[in-house]
């Protein structure tokens, strides 16, 4: 990324850029931080506008300090959002929109694929400011996530983890989870099935360690998997399960032609039914975006046609009825559920996470280095590009 | 599986043998258990065989059931020892193989691929008996649990999950890891930066999740991989590692040829130098069986020359001196360390389990219920071959 950077500073045109920039006022940029303030990219905007670094800390206060006397009165030309600048200010609404300056406004880029429905892009068309969000960067680390997941559903890490960090030797650890423990499905927990001082036949037998109080660990080659959304993450979440001999089937409103299947690098069979899908299936990975189309596609009726399947939810938390989530872990339709997303999102369910079925990320599914500093650079350089080049917006949303 | 069994219950050469087997006293096969009853395969094997379903509890106990007027007196045509039917047993030695009856002894199996050096194999074909180990069937697990291991290492999985457990909120997780905690490398913990009640900063900064206590989460995408051990388990890391986008370098002795390499289906680059290889490798993953020539291939001299590197060992303690692991993780040499086998196994490093950059699993690396019945298959039909059919021996070790 840095030799990148590098280069695009030494492109004869930046460097005359620059000295023209010397001449004239700068423009001025709100940055709705945080941004990463060594990236390469910022330092060199840093250079190029007047950037005015700002926390927002509350709707109020941030309309407070937009107004006269305030430290961001005065033109804005551009807004640059970080992945989740807005989320103190609430809704970016027409009447949050109607205390900016926006008559020098022409770009507002915000740092992530996803934005609310409710924020008044139309308001911003008509002003003519283009609303920019940014391509779907972190759709390998979101692959890579659920991948994580499903194999924590085949293999159990976290709760092995737990397990034997506390005990410390291995083969204890497997003729508990054999012979003293017994998973509770109910409760979704590893329960004491002999009392303390009682293990007689701890003596007697070895664990090989595929039972887990009597469930048994299976493997992911040969089985099947379907995944529900099979855009650029869907179809990353595929080669990867396909790489661990998973059969890979895809549930979608058209099947892909020729050529996009030929692309994927691996073979996966198409279903126009979800119900049709899930039949037989090990594992169910969620990579849709919550629609209204999409609310609770994952609901009783669908999980009744579950027999001890991972079910991961990458997507969005709106996709999931997790009441019958809930029932289908006690159930044993469910044997794992793998969540980075809930629908009470920030909070999470705490008969949930009483459960050791389930494994919880806090919606970290793109949150790497690499996708910070390039959702990061793409607005930076979207920005300079509408106020300095006089190019067309990237990404432009109505 | 199931239907494999049931085509051999089927094939006309086996029901003419039961048609024989009625009139000849059935041979006796000695079973160092457990084994899984329910297996078609055991099923078969009980009406072909006298089987003496037996768990050893001790050495001793053993050698005195052996001898007359116990239980296990007698002739012995086959013994059948389990994944660790004779751990409680100690080595199959000299000593002991004095013990058993082996005058009609022609074949020993144990259902696993490895087995200990101590085994007095000599003896046994001294006296005209087989000593069949298993192929290995579990390399797919292997390989499976290894990237588990380093997806893990990424993007923390166990960590993250017992936070957002702990929390219940994801907005909280990622403001707690990004802002209130920090990462201590020394005590391999993620230690309060400020004191409860202080935390200000929470109200006005929003974290996107890639920041733990200060050190971010990277993607694996494009970073270098080094599998150490290029066998049917390395290959198949390889495989699983180019499929999250690493760039795949193995270690052996002598490079593959070209049509080995063609067959992997990804590109590996050989290194012959192990020191060579770590160097910019995000990730090693130790394939190695335990030999004279691995023992400690990983110490403090390749260590030093790591950088943040996830290590991954799912070959045999012995690999690793663990002292220089720990001193690795401390100087921020090792980034991550995934085990699943320990240098003092069973017993596992009480410094190590303090850490929260060390994942455990209790050495169950293949322990899956296919795997357990495919090499319980495999045995059982090995005897019978040999018993019953006049077959050559299948795996057989000298």
């Amino acid at each position: 990324m840095c030799s990148t950077v590098a280069k695009d500073l030494d492109r004869p045109y930046s460097t005359q850029l620059n000295k023209t920039m010397t001449s004239t006022p700068k423009k001025r940029v709100l940055i709705l931080g945080p941004i990463e303030s060594t990236l390469p990219a910022y330092q060199k905007f840093l250079k190029e506008f007047e950037v005015i670094d700002y926390r927002a800390t509350s709707r109020t206060q941030l309309i407070t300090d937009l107004q006269e006397g305030g430290p961001l009165h005065g033109s804005i030309h551009a807004i640059y959002a970080a992945w989740a600048g807005l989320t103190k200010v609430g809704e970016l609404d027409s009447e949050l929109l109607d205390h900016f300056p926006t008559q020098e406004l022409r770009i507002v880029t915000v740092c992530s694929a996803g934005f609310s429905p409710h924020w008044d892009l139309k308001k911003l068309r008509s002003l003519d400011v283009d609303f920019c969000n940014t391509p779907t960067f972190g759709a390998a680390q979101v692959a890579d996530l659920a991948l994580s997941f499903v194999l924590d559903g085949f293999r159990k890490l976290v709760v092995l983890d737990k397990i034997t960090r506390r005990i410390g030797n291995t083969y204890t650890v497997r003729e508990d989870l054999a012979f003293n423990l017994r998973w509770d499905r109910e409760s979704g927990q590893y329960v004491k099935k002999i009392a303390d001082g009682e293990d007689g036949e701890n003596e007697v037998d070895f664990a090989f360690g595929h039972d887990l109080g009597g469930v048994n660990l299976i493997t992911p080659q040969g089985k099947f998997a379907v995944i529900l959304g099979f855009g650029s993450i869907g179809k990353l979440v595929g080669l990867r399960l396909n790489a661990i001999g998973m059969n890979v089937r895809y549930v979608k409103r058209t099947k892909l032609i020729k050529e996009e299947e030929e692309k994927l690098g691996y073979k996966a069979e198409y279903f126009s039914e979800l119900k049709d899908a899930v039949k037989n299936a090990s594992v169910v990975v969620l990579c849709l975006p919550g629609t209204v189309d999409t609310f609770r596609i994952i609901n009783e009726q669908i999980i009744d046609l579950f027999n001890h399947t991972i079910l991961v939810n990458v997507g969005r938390g709106s996709l999931i009825d997790e009441k019958a989530v809930l029932n289908g872990l006690r159930k044993g339709k469910i044997s794992h559920f793998g969540a980075d997303v809930y629908p009470e999102e920030p909070h999470i369910n705490p008969e949930l996470r009483q459960r050791e079925d389930v494994t919880f990320t806090p919606h970290v599914g793109s949150s790497t280095e690499e996708n910070d500093n390039a959702t990061a650079k793409f607005c930076l350089e979207n920005i300079t590009d509408v106020l300095l080049h006089g190019k067309a917006a990237k990404n432009v949303q109505n």
